[in-house]
């Protein structure tokens, strides 16, 4: 129904039935233009203009080998709170894509292998030049899959083992961010701090033995405590901090904002300010005014576009780890 | 350095190579398999089988004319509590088209007249079969540009105006949400009710109208009061709402959650349960523990798809309003 003018569009054999020439001429100007007469390429060239033909992506592809696409998995919007930050990616991958002048296929999977072997799949047709993937984890099993299949790539996430595909990567350094939030609750006074994250590997392991390491420099005579959930979630991250509270602790450095809108339902705040610092710097945490480690999403999904176009023109792989910053907010909400 | 393997994949000449044929007759198999014998066929087909090789998406897309690809606009993140909701659209429309076979072009753009452009050229340039546009408006200038351009498309969100270009769309009925959450407020006791959103066009005042109606039925003796605001943040609501509550008011339904979360801190709550109602179950809703209406987002994304893609076989334009539904909560965090 709204198709009435698709037949309209100019091809190559429809310009050469206007002009009197045969389709290979018409391609020639446009692929071979040295081997056609200057005034044939000219009209060519005028009536080409005239009627707004454009070369359709298809066949630019096959003459290019070039697909200029990029694929990137979406995920599950999961639980929602902390899946903000992939949304964030996604946006910012799109958006550094297209000032290479490159578009983004999305795609989903159900699983990493999956996903691994969706982009081998789409590499073989031909019809990305090179993947993102994120949230690399110990035992991921997408690096190895890609770098064997010869796909251009980089991930969003180091490789957080023996490197056996020293593929390019971009990550944030989260040992970085839960310094920040420990001197941040010293400096408010705080000496009884406890570490509250989900028990799962890779990026909140990292935040938690980061977190334990700042605490035993900045308040030695104290030291840390800690507790790990099962889930990432408020319920869980309330339950943990009541067992902290227990304890004795007074503030919490949170590996994630879901955990910490739990803990902040335990231990409350005074006039606003609460001594709960959570992670990701998630929309939640921006609506209640909770301080958060906010990742520079942005800059890694630049940076992650740049490397995997440097990797599909052959270049040497490369590593960069970049630092987020605490950002201290008051909780809007409640200081009343 | 990650293309070690890239130079092995099968291409039809490679193929032809390998069994003593001409390119053209591999091709043949391929695309005219009447015209080949039936032991050539048998060769070329076992050969193939053998050496893994596909069709090339370009050379797919040339043949059939056909991209397998639906564009979609991702929008700008925004402040992330209503953002969460075209997340979730993107979501589903990503695995609707896939379960039909279809990719999605992902693309940013300023605005919607780029957006309109962005799609007609992609269209121009084959790169896509049909779009699905989002968020529509009065004077919304893309289905209009996009119907004249002869892309087949898909709104979510309905034609506000008289109907020029009668395209398809799919759209969630927001009086009826509304009326839910009167008739919620209404059984929870309260009377003196008002509704409070943001001052634009098309969904929000189809809220707003539809929930004064409501509120002239459903407690007529009182009827309803109202606010709106310039802004959709939780601090405009929160202005808003003590103004609202200064002039007698004791419950509220929002057009919006952002809304909701300003309301909710003037208004607070009983025991968990805040004579408050937010609109569209974002994230935000769900880890307070907020109730909302919530919009069947993945129904109407798979609904779009279906609607875009029969667009572009040349089926007629339909137009289809689906409910949604109110989710009643605790505030989790508070409940104590």
């Amino acid at each position: 129904m709204s198709k009435a003018k698709a037949g309209k569009r100019a091809t190559l054999a429809s310009l050469g039935d206007q002009l009197g020439l045969s389709r290979q001429t018409i391609s020639n100007v446009l692929n071979n233009p040295s081997i056609v007469s200057e005034e044939t390429r000219n009209r060519v060239l005028e009536a080409i203009e005239a009627s707004g033909y454009r070369p359709s992506a298809a066949a630019r592809a096959l003459r290019t080998k070039r697909s200029m696409t990029i694929a990137l998995r979406l995920y599950p919007a999961g639980d929602g709170i902390e899946g903000a930050l992939m949304d964030r990616f996604t946006h910012a991958v799109t958006e550094a894509a297209q000032a290479h002048g490159y578009r983004i296929a999305l795609f989903c999977a159900d699983d990493m292998r999956s996903e691994a072997d969706a982009l081998v799949e789409l590499h073989e047709e031909a019809q990305i030049d090179a993947a993102i993937i994120s949230d690399t984890y110990p035992g991921d099993p997408r690096p190895a899959a890609l770098w064997e299949a010869g796909l251009p790539f980089s991930a969003f996430g180091r490789q957080w083992e023996r490197p056996e595909a020293p593929h390019s990567w971009v990550d944030v350094d989260g040992r970085v961010g839960v310094r920040a939030a420990v001197e941040h609750l010293v400096a408010a006074g705080y000496r009884r701090i406890g570490y509250l994250g989900p028990r799962v590997g890779g990026a909140s392991e990292d935040r938690r033995a980061g977190c334990l390491e700042a605490l035993a420099e900045c308040v030695p005579s104290v030291g840390g405590d800690q507790e790990l959930t099962e889930r990432d979630t408020p319920k869980a991250g309330a339950a943990a901090a009541s067992a902290l509270q227990e304890r004795g602790v007074t503030a919490v450095v949170c590996g994630s904002d879901a955990m910490a809108m739990g803990a902040l339902s335990v231990f409350g705040h005074r006039d606003g300010h609460a001594p709960i610092v959570g992670f990701d710097d998630t929309p939640v945490a921006r609506a209640m005014g909770l301080s958060s480690v906010a990742q520079p999403v942005e800059e890694a999904a630049r940076l992650a576009v740049e490397l995997a176009l440097a990797a599909a023109n052959g270049e040497p792989s490369r590593q960069l780890l970049i630092e987020p910053e605490l950002v201290v907010r008051r909780l809007e909400a409640f200081a009343r």
